[in-house]
């Protein structure tokens, strides 16, 4: 059984909320009895981007909130959507009167929940649009989703539409910027342990103690192959070459990286495959114009780790991705 | 046994700073052929912090490595201190006229190693002085120690005399702040299981289902207590007893602190802890000021945290540590 560090464990998110909020006072607030955080900063007549979905993959996505990435993050329940009063609650509150863009991931639960709060606040004259991020590759429809899964790609969406509505961009040309570059985000993971949610006595999946799973999503849904535990080396080639094959790469095409931990891997073994990768990329004369390595969407203590290639072919993805942000976890 | 993704183990660390030199290569070098990462900063003349010791405690130190903390750090082997000779050469490459700094967490090996590189660097004429933290007050002497370890309070040293070196602070200075800083700085942690090593079968020490261990080391040093896992705000309550009878705190006394994960608990029990810290600190009467929260002095893939409490009884230390800085971890 796993120990976790929690009170009661109904009570894990709301507490982590008040955890958030007290220790990053500066940066962001709570909105009182809901699961939103908001950035702590005067309005200015910007685009607002909200994303948020279930609790567990900390520091996604409160940990992106603040100047230059998002306005808010809704908090659900442990892998369950926020409602749609909360979504409703976090456009009103994050509207600075040009409108408000929805970063969702391909759930069926948050679409369905992100979109009705879509229409109430449009009802309300709050004008809102979204986009879907579907970058997990490993597998067509899941178990909570129909088509791809949206996963740790999800952080670049947050980045680059967080820099474009700094920037001062209108809603209608960050919804352009999210359609074309949605399909340039793919990411592949590997787990080598299940996760256990707070409550619960049984992981949601086991492994044997010499097996890992390719394309486990990060609420633990089954993955496409499980095989012996390989050498880094060996992980990042199957995960590259799952990746290139999506791309149709050419020489001297230029990428981002995320190599993201699940949540118990340690940061040690994140840069010994990050090494992996990048000596891949050269020797399939690719470049790495951006990495980003540490745990950024998580699956609670899960052990494992995914590989996100953002291809830039538009000069704007690099530019904003480099931008300086003030927010706890970017 | 622990799944660990990894080569050949004996490469582990300098495949790991492959890793984190290619990944932040705007950042940070390696100066080739050795265990140390430096700042890709031009010089300026200020006196450079340097800081280093045992691998696996990831991002500590390398992730501090920019403008605003340290000039460069020196990874050993996985829980080794580096050699005398690697030491000698980051003071020699991070020098920049007015002197190097060296901070030294208490550990016998490290003291033997960074005071013989600071002899052989004072022959070559250049001016060295270092600090030596303690802050872990669980135990007196312990397995590699005389006195007390030196574990994640050190990264409140790294930015507060890295501000002060960016400030251009002489060396006599930032000696005299770190003299003064280290006593108001305390740590204690829980460990919830122990931690394995790259290439070792065994962890360091085993802890049953349901139980737990304070003061257990960065190294899986034993710790001062065995009991059943308690709630977070038990935990809290035990761990912030201990650090306050150390500071003979008065009411409205002002703190910063860190809430650091060990490296296998999830960012979401890290901030249900630090809220009930920040709950007991009120009830306490005492003032947070700053608030760290996550995985920044790590024991590999260890579960649990530390606490560490920094008494801010001079304005400089929360100016300190609220100046931004360029790094990949902070």
């Amino acid at each position: 059984m796993i120990k976790k560090i929690l009170n009661n464990p109904e009570n894990s998110v709301d507490e982590m909320i008040d955890g958030v909020v007290q220790s990053h006072s500066k940066l962001v607030k709570r909105i009182p009895e809901t699961g939103i955080i908001q950035r702590s900063l005067e309005k200015t007549g910007k685009v607002a981007i909200i994303s948020g979905g279930g609790s567990g993959h900390e520091p996604a996505h409160a940990g992106f909130v603040g100047k230059g990435m998002l306005s808010a993050a809704v908090c659900g329940a442990v892998f369950t959507s926020p409602t749609p009063d909360q979504i409703l609650e976090a456009i009103k509150a994050a509207d600075e009167g040009a409108g408000v863009f929805l970063v969702i991931k391909n759930y069926s639960g948050d679409i369905m929940n992100f979109e009705m709060a879509q229409e109430l606040a449009e009802m309300e004259d709050i004008k809102v649009d979204s986009i879907i991020v579907d970058d997990d590759i490993a597998v067509e429809d899941s178990l909570y989703t129909q088509g791809k899964r949206g996963v740790a790609g999800t952080i670049f969406v947050h980045k680059i539409l967080g820099y474009a509505a700094e920037q001062g961009q209108s809603i209608e040309e960050i919804k352009k910027l999210a359609e074309a570059l949605v399909p340039n985000i793919k990411t592949v993971g590997v787990a080598l342990t299940g996760v256990t949610t707070p409550g619960s006595n049984e992981p949601s999946f086991t492994l044997a103690d010499d097996e890992i799973e390719y394309g486990v999503g990060i609420h633990g849904e089954p993955g496409y192959r499980r095989e012996k535990l390989q050498s880094s080396q060996g992980l990042s080639e199957e995960l590259l070459t799952k990746l290139l094959k999506e791309f149709d790469a050419k020489a001297q095409d230029r990428f981002a990286i995320i190599v993201n931990g699940l949540g118990g891997t340690p940061l040690m073994e994140q840069y010994v495959f990050a090494n992996d990768v990048h000596k891949s990329m050269k020797e399939h004369d690719l470049v790495i114009d951006f990495s980003k390595v540490g745990n950024l969407m998580t699956s609670l203590e899960m052990q494992g780790l995914s590989l996100t290639l953002l291809r830039l072919n538009e000069a704007f993805y690099l530019e904003a991705l480099e931008a300086p942000v003030d927010t706890i976890s970017w």
